[in-house]
């Protein structure tokens, strides 16, 4: 997609609707989405905010996706519930792209991820990966975690604070394909990283507030980080962050984190070609 | 507009700019005729929610609409207030569609559901339709009734508790045209109806909410109405449903209201094309 | 701009993305920009509410505009801080329009305020202008004394009670090529003057009600004003007005108002046409 001339890809969903169902706040994912759709010719409908919709007078969300069904050619949609877009591609005629089902998954983030670590290291396979922060809520760690499982060799350091670990569930999945270490300390596997997948912690989900006080500091991340890892070590982030990583490292040759999110488009612009895309050329 | 060719519509409002100014919310209207206008390929801009305008700032709804009618070739607006979209028309230099003000009228929920009604049964004339809930407030009735009214033999059951029944001046304008029984009985009628239009009964308007755990029971359709009813019987539900309707029915040949919802497309792309289409080739 | 037929105009944008990111709420700036680039055949994302977007995780305006100027080719903002517009283009990739910035500036409203005066009045040197009430957090006149500094011999009234009066580090910048009066009697000068701009008076900047209440009545201009202006006196408002401006003037040839609205747009497309334009025809 990003070597596609532009007036070739205008033609890719020519004539197509998409629907756009942001029942939860987001800039990145939605806006991207709706970049990729529009740079391939498609229409968009939807809200970005659940306050303005029927949801507010008591829809069901079953009822919202039957409806939308029938406007739109595919819907991409991201909900606060879990299992929410299982549900509405159950439902629904039309295909449903998941962007997002609250603490649970966001496939369309990790496409990106696997890509920008592609791009960057011509391969997956073998890397060493860490991943920090909110791993128990992040719903991008969940993903990645799992389609890293895909590759070979891969080594996995999961970096959290004792409340916000990974989940055993996930950990039981993913760990015949994946070699896992599990620690609250960032240092000691720092070294060996090639790529350093960081999270923003969310402040709210500790019940102690002394106890998030305790943790924050230790994984923000600054420049001098970079004395101790390897000459390609990258960052990574879903963004938006808050302060885990320091305005210092954004201009060092470690900050793959904006380049990451760029990278958005072209995979979703993919994703929309492969599902709805037109097979051949159109005349009209 | 349901035969059309996709490449056909895309030029009928070619260059088009719709305004779809919805100052109270709505999924399914403001949606489908944003579909609606994107399968024409026109244009849209406007919002889906009132508090992010300059109504916020107090600007009256006249030179909100004077100035958008400079902005745009028609205007698609939704707003709480009666009489707002007459109103509107009479100030603005292009068309405007009501797409619903307050507990008024909803006139293009009307147009798609005398075609659903019409595409179903092959008339309109004749038939015996029974409306059913909120009579009171639900504008949707009110405009259907005022529709059904143009149509010969039509006759009309109204159901609704004592606190929600139809206004006495809309009576009085369509009982010259339509035979009218009212009750707030559902079953006593029932086995005589083609089709029955369901409305959601809203809690709120009940002053007493002992009255509202009395009647909200009687009007919950389940699948053992359809015992009683005609063959051919049809539910039909300008929707959000809260539990008017029990999913039982949906997958019964007398659910009606999911197709009642997709035709709101090619109305409103007629509607559209008729007031401000294209009227021959566009040559480009 | 005005002139120019609507399938060449379809052409100038084709295929670009233009950002429209709304951190603070706007009708006439927001639709009249996504009206320009509709009718140029752009494509918009974007938000009309910065409660929907990262900006309620705590994500830096920087990060933001970093984000977002990945995936358009022009960024059109409005922001409630001071200085935001131009942080912002100091950090994208891609070119910045300010479409307001709090109490600062708003350029693109000049340039249409200059449009409809050259338009009126075949020039802009030597008229007699006023600006009327809050002018001292009134984006809009600040802006265009600066501009009108740029032409030859315009005499500027500035008439705004005590509490409101124009900033004096903006009078210094422009008194050497202005002819400034101050004043809080708006009849004294009204003979005299070709414009007035007149300004919604925020009820909030006063710290005394009292206060307010004296000075509001003096400020709504009336249908009589015109028995002491010049023949071709003309009223303009960026508009929303609240009541500083009677209905009564509205069908009086001294109501620019509306018109000034409404070149909005062509001012709008020459802008975006300028900025990232396609220079020549482009094949597809």
């Amino acid at each position: 997609m990003e070597k596609m001339p532009a007036a070739k890809k205008q033609k890719i969903l020519m004539g197509r609707v998409v629907a756009s169902l942001f029942f939860e706040p987001s800039t990145r994912t939605r806006l991207s989405f709706e970049a990729a759709i529009q740079n391939l010719g498609g229409r968009v409908i939807g809200f970005s905010d659940s306050s303005t919709t029927s949801a507010k007078k008591g829809e069901t969300l079953s009822d919202s996706i039957r409806m939308v069904s029938r406007y739109a050619d595919i819907i991409v949609m991201r909900h606060p519930l879990e299992g929410s877009a299982r549900m509405a591609a159950e439902i629904s005629q039309k295909p449903i792209i998941n962007g997002g089902d609250g603490a649970n998954q966001h496939p369309t983030q990790t496409l990106l991820d696997l890509y920008t670590i592609k791009k960057k290291f011509g391969k997956i396979d073998g890397l060493s990966i860490g991943m920090l922060g909110d791993l128990k809520y992040g719903r991008t760690v969940h993903s990645l975690a799992y389609a890293l499982a895909k590759f070979e060799g891969v080594k996995l350091y999961l970096i959290a604070p004792e409340q916000l670990k990974m989940p055993k569930e996930i950990i039981e999945d993913v760990k015949k394909n994946l070699k896992i270490e599990e620690t609250s300390n960032l240092e000691k596997f720092l070294p060996k990283m090639d790529v350093l997948y960081a999270t923003r912690i969310q402040k709210e989900r500790f019940p102690d507030s002394m106890e998030y006080e305790k943790v924050k500091n230790v994984y923000i991340l600054k420049e001098e980080i970079l004395k101790i890892t390897k000459k390609n070590f990258q960052i990574m982030h879903p963004l938006p962050r808050v302060n885990e990583i320091s305005d210092g490292l954004d201009k060092t040759s470690a900050a793959l984190y904006f380049e990451q999110a760029a990278n958005g488009i072209p995979v979703r612009e993919a994703l929309l070609s492969m599902l709805i895309g037109k097979k051949k050329k159109v005349e009209m």
